[in-house]
C-alpha cells in the first residue's frame, strides 16, 4: 500500500504525476529530452535501455518493466531487453553500448565509483562526450525515478499486457502525453 | 578533471547546465518548484536542510556545501546546516524535520529502505502526504543530482566564499536565473 494517498487507478510514478503534477512537468520534460527528443548519435531504443538496465539494478519493478517494454517497443525486439536486464555484455548490442551501460552501473553504485578508466574504455569504442554525458545523467535520473517510485511504495501491475500498452504509448507518444488509467477509479 | 570537456569557468552542476542546457532547463524547473517556490508548509530553508543532508550523506562536495548555503541564507543560521551534517537528531529543528530527515536517508540508501514505521513515526510529529512526498523525491532528486555532479567528476571550489556568493544568489534569485562564472574563463 503506498505510504500516503495516492489516486488507486494509476500505478508507479504515473499516481505521483497525477497527485503532483507540479513536480511532474518538468520531470515528463526531462525524460522527453534524455530519452524520446531527437539525440545526435543514441536511438531512443538505446537510451531506453540504459535506463532499464539501472532500474533493474535498482530492483525497481515498475520502471524497469515500463521502460523494458518502451525499450522493446522501440527496438522491436524483446530479447534484447532480457538480455540486458540479466547481463549487457551477452546482450546483442553494440561494444559501444556495452561500454556505457557499464558507466551506468557505477553511477548507479554512486558518482564517485564512474573512473576514468570506465570512460576511456567507453571512448576506445567510439562513445562522444554528449553519449558519455547523457548515460551518466540517465543512470542518475533513474536512481532518482526508482527511489522516489519505491519510496513512496507506489503499486506496480503484474500483468505483463499493462506494461505493453503503456510501453507502446510511451515510445509512440512521448512522455508529454497524459497516462491512461490502467484501472478503473 | 572531468571526465568530458566542460567550461572550466564553472564548477559543479553550473558546468554541467551550460554544456547541455536542454537539460538544465527542466532540471533548474525542478528544483525551483521543490526548493524555491512558494510551499504548503515546508519553508525554502527546511528544504534546502533535505537537499544538504542527503548530498552529505552521499559525500558530494559541491552540492552538499553549495545547498548548505543556501539553506544558511534562508535559515540566516549556519549553525543548523552544520548540526544537520554530522547528525540532524542534535540539531535545533523541529521534531517533525527530525523524522522527515529520517525518511530522506532511507531513501538515499534506496527507496525500498523507506519503511511505513519511518512513515508512522513522521505523522506521529504532525508531517502530511505532501511533505513526505516532498520529502522522498527531494532526497530522490539529490541522489541523481550528487551522480551526475560526481559521476562526471566536476570540479568544486575549496574556498568557502565562493560557496557563499553561490548560495546567496540561489537563495535571494531562485535557481531561474543564469549561474555567474567562478573562475575568469
Amino acid at each position: 500500500m503506498p505510504h500516503i494517498d495516492l489516486p488507486k487507478e494509476y500505478p508507479g510514478v504515473r499516481s505521483l504525476f497525477v497527485y503532483r503534477p507540479e513536480t511532474a512537468a518538468p520531470l515528463n520534460a526531462l525524460v522527453q529530452t534524455l530519452l524520446h527528443n531527437p539525440h545526435p548519435s543514441l536511438s531512443p531504443g538505446e537510451r531506453e535501455l540504459i535506463a532499464t538496465y539501472v532500474s533493474s539494478l535498482n530492483t525497481c519493478k515498475y520502471c524497469a518493466t515500463v521502460h523494458g517494454a518502451i525499450a522493446k517497443h522501440h527496438l522491436k525486439n524483446a530479447d534484447i531487453v532480457s538480455a540486458v536486464k540479466i547481463d549487457p555484455d551477452q546482450a546483442d548490442i553494440s561494444d559501444k553500448l556495452k561500454a556505457l551501460l557499464k558507466i551506468a552501473a557505477k553511477v548507479q553504485l554512486g558518482g564517485k565509483e564512474v573512473k576514468p578508466s570506465d570512460v576511456d574504455a567507453a571512448r576506445k569504442e567510439g562513445a562522444t562526450d554528449i553519449e558519455i554525458h547523457d548515460t551518466v545523467l540517465i543512470a542518475a535520473t533513474f536512481c532518482m525515478f526508482n527511489r522516489y517510485v519505491d519510496g513512496l511504495a507506489t503499486w506496480a501491475p503484474d500483468d505483463p499486457e499493462v506494461y505493453d500498452r503503456m510501453g507502446k504509448q510511451r515510445a509512440e507518444e512521448g512522455y508529454l502525453t497524459p497516462p491512461f488509467k490502467v484501472q478503473p477509479n
